[in-house]
């Protein structure tokens, strides 16, 4: 008898860290390879970053209410931001395109509107892909080369007890634009005449359908001469990317609910759904913003960057992370995150 | 009113031609985007290679009769070959999947077994990646980084008048194998307790479910001091490939029905199946070998080289691809081959 194991007994991460468990990358010119946002490649004067993405229709995205546009425009993004979360300069992407015959020219059209004006914004080349076709919907998968100098590369491993926790942009708010669209989607199944109450909500459902990779704070931190000592891209949602940090580099993290940059969007969203802000921002996923550390000496340097929030600090407490709440209560985080 | 067009008004082909025109490079150091089996990244000393493939279940591939793991042997192969197809190195893989919960855990070890043993083989790291799950089979996206010296990068738009026409192994075995693969299952289903009759058919079949990239071949040509004036892997087919190093290089070609490599299998399959075995060599695909040209004076360099047979030469008439068959006619190439 041939043994089966279900995926779902080991989930997602188990199943992930099965996989790279028996994976050694052997090249001399492989600096790292899985378990970062990308490998790294030795090109003798710079280190090349490789990333790759997938993403499928009715796991990734719901096209109900998500315009192809958009969804061209986030998967760069997404592979993008994969490549700034190492410090690095995207240069070229590819994307393979499989189209079930659902799909128009017109749509394949304006999915590629969308990667052309995310290619144009991050000033790369969309270099070649594949297309194909597909008997069950959209499926996406985008890959991202990029280049660094070798002396700024910001890998997830190295952040050390002390430096300082920073986060870009805010948080919460791509979770919570997904919440309103879905309970959108709900009402117009249930009435096809009800018009969307998204009004005044614009920014979260932005965050949402047209999430920006952070390039600019790459490049404004290496203005001020920072070099992060870790950085991760927040995909999965700050709980999960900053236990992530920490579990890879040995250390533990304090931060503090107060400091969590949340926009007023986002609150508003968040209360009117009965979800609290903090919970959104902890455990919602695809803001792609970055999570780094730098060393204290570099506060001074970005203090006054309106884009970079300081959140806490790093500790030595090997893979705990705390947050301190606004009640002063310090609750221990994980990744399925915290609830309030 | 919106106007909706048809995918299947314009084809694979007129969609990925309509998809790639509004596309152009803009950054210094690509030095070739879309259109060949790899995009090419000026790395200062040498150049980088990027390409990408997709591979969808019930599309590209049948798990009824393919193993999982040679199916992962031959996605490596697949991104490696196209690495192979512009003269290049391959260095690091990556891989993403998408798994519907009918796989197993054994099955996941199944498939990174034969991409492990490919990486070994080919002697390249598998670098990242992205498992995520799939309400629809497996798909799987496979991304190959490589490298080759500027001098010796071989593209396809670069074949001149009266070069020579190489192909390396032999042709139309990996079709007839998936014939003969198609025919037993049907079998199968019609009466499972019926063996399959497979016996013989070994290399075939071979060629389908493991299909190797040349980089012996590349490595040979090197060692010869002979750099191909063009190149293509062929995944498609030796008619459409030729044609599309024909017409992206301006020039014609002359093929000889006679000089192409045939297996002795692949022509018992293809009788036995009531199949032109030339058709066979000019129409099916996912042989995987190198087609090239070189110019005259590497004929002697190569040609006591086993594995390269030279098939015809190249001709000024520009987009004429003609066969002249074994009855001394002479036959115009199409892309959807010919059929004796």
């Amino acid at each position: 008898m041939e043994t089966r194991t279900e995926i779902s007994s080991l989930g997602e991460f188990g199943l992930i860290q099965r996989i790279n468990k028996g994976i050694r990358p052997t090249l001399p010119d492989t600096v790292r390879g899985i378990g970062d946002d990308a490998a790294v490649i030795d090109l003798g004067e710079e280190f090349g970053l490789l990333t790759t993405d997938m993403f499928l229709e009715g796991i990734h995205f719901d096209l109900t209410f998500f315009p192809l546009k958009h969804l061209g425009y986030k998967i760069i993004a997404a592979g993008i931001s994969d490549i700034a979360a190492m410090n690095g300069i995207p240069r070229q992407v590819t994307i393979n395109l499989a189209l079930s015959n659902r799909f128009s020219v017109e749509a394949v059209d304006e999915l590629y509107e969308g990667m052309k004006l995310a290619c144009k914004d991050f000033n790369v080349d969309l270099v070649g892909g594949d297309t194909t076709s597909s008997r069950s919907g959209l499926i996406i998968s985008v890959s991202a080369f990029g280049k660094v100098k070798k002396e700024k590369i910001a890998y997830r491993n190295t952040a050390q007890p002390n430096d300082l926790l920073c986060v870009t942009g805010d948080l919460g708010g791509a979770y919570m634009g997904l919440q309103l669209l879905e309970r959108e989607k709900q009402v117009f199944m249930a009435n096809p005449n009800m018009q969307p109450e998204l009004d005044g909500k614009d920014y979260v459902i932005q965050r949402q359908l047209r999430p920006e990779a952070r390039m600019d704070v790459v490049y404004e931190l290496e203005e001020a001469g920072v070099i992060p000592t870790s950085m991760i891209d927040l995909s999965d949602g700050l709980a999960s990317d900053l236990l992530h940090i920490c579990a890879q580099s040995g250390v533990g993290a304090v931060i503090f609910e107060e400091r969590l940059p949340i926009d007023e969007q986002t609150y508003l969203a968040a209360s009117e759904l009965n979800i609290g802000a903090a919970t959104a921002a902890l455990n919602g996923g695809e803001d792609y913003e970055l999570l780094f550390t730098v060393s204290q000496s570099a506060y001074e340097l970005i203090k006054n960057n309106p884009k970079i929030t300081f959140i806490g600090y790093i500790t030595d407490k090997k893979g705990e992370v705390e947050l301190h709440t606004k009640g002063d209560s310090r609750v221990p985080l994980t990744a399925q995150g915290w609830n309030a």
